[in-house]
């Protein structure tokens, strides 16, 4: 990993400003990665990076991501062919969160379930209960082929 | 609070399906809250809510989130005008993610820094380094004037 980070500066102008990219890694050592297609602005996903897949994305302009359930780098599309090639790279002002504009390869698919998009369902309250409703069921592919393990 | 939340189901496809909304919050109480223009999709901010947040935003149609800062909820624009209507409100496959899309009213603007977007930095690599330009310079509301504190 040849791009390195320091850590963010105490002066509020400067973490604010232009200038060296501080992320402000939390306690895992993650910021929040917030990814929408460059196409359209559809949020496709969230997820995290650690330095190293911070450092891995702007190094190969392919995102990479930390993995929390499998504990390890996770270079998104590897197994599935949905790879996403990164258009912008931004930060927000407190430098905690970044955000991928990306054009998405293969099945032009990013959640596991082989949905367009990981915010397929809409969040409503009924008689007093927060429900879900499927807003987006087309399947790009088929999870159990593309997978193998029914994931 | 009326709305409330049963912990996240063990089946996986109970999980990923329509039914009963179930946020999956982490060791902190909190999701994450991705926050787009309902307008034209720009992300404006990256926020938490904890349960009350969330049952506040879906009852009252106005955004709330928890300030982890001020360790309390947070009415987004309560001090500076700037409201969130909430349009939909999404949640992602493994439902520790929200997206709300949002009328901002005010100023128009929603970050602090009294730009419209949070993400007003562009993160680009120069000899090797990892630096900020400012992408969005343009200010909806002066800080000092609105917050009083230079916020």
């Amino acid at each position: 990993m040849a791009v390195a980070f320091d850590p963010p500066p105490a002066d509020k102008h400067a973490l604010e400003g232009a200038g060296p990219f501080t992320p402000k890694f939390d306690a895992n050592g993650l910021v929040t990665a917030v990814v929408t297609d460059a196409r359209d602005g559809e949020l496709l996903m969230v997820a995290h990076m650690n330095a190293e897949a911070v450092a891995l994305t702007l190094e190969t302009g392919i995102a990479h991501y930390y993995s929390r359930s499998r504990a390890k780098i996770w270079k998104k599309g590897e197994s599935s062919g949905n790879l996403q090639t990164v258009r912008s790279f931004r930060t927000d002002c407190d430098q905690d969160a970044v955000w991928l504009k990306v054009e998405v390869a293969g099945h032009d698919a990013t959640c596991h379930t082989g949905r367009r998009s990981c915010f397929y369902r809409t969040v409503e309250l009924k008689d007093g209960q927060a429900v879900l409703a499927i807003t987006d069921d087309h399947r790009h592919f088929d999870p159990d082929t593309v997978y193998g393990d029914g994931k």
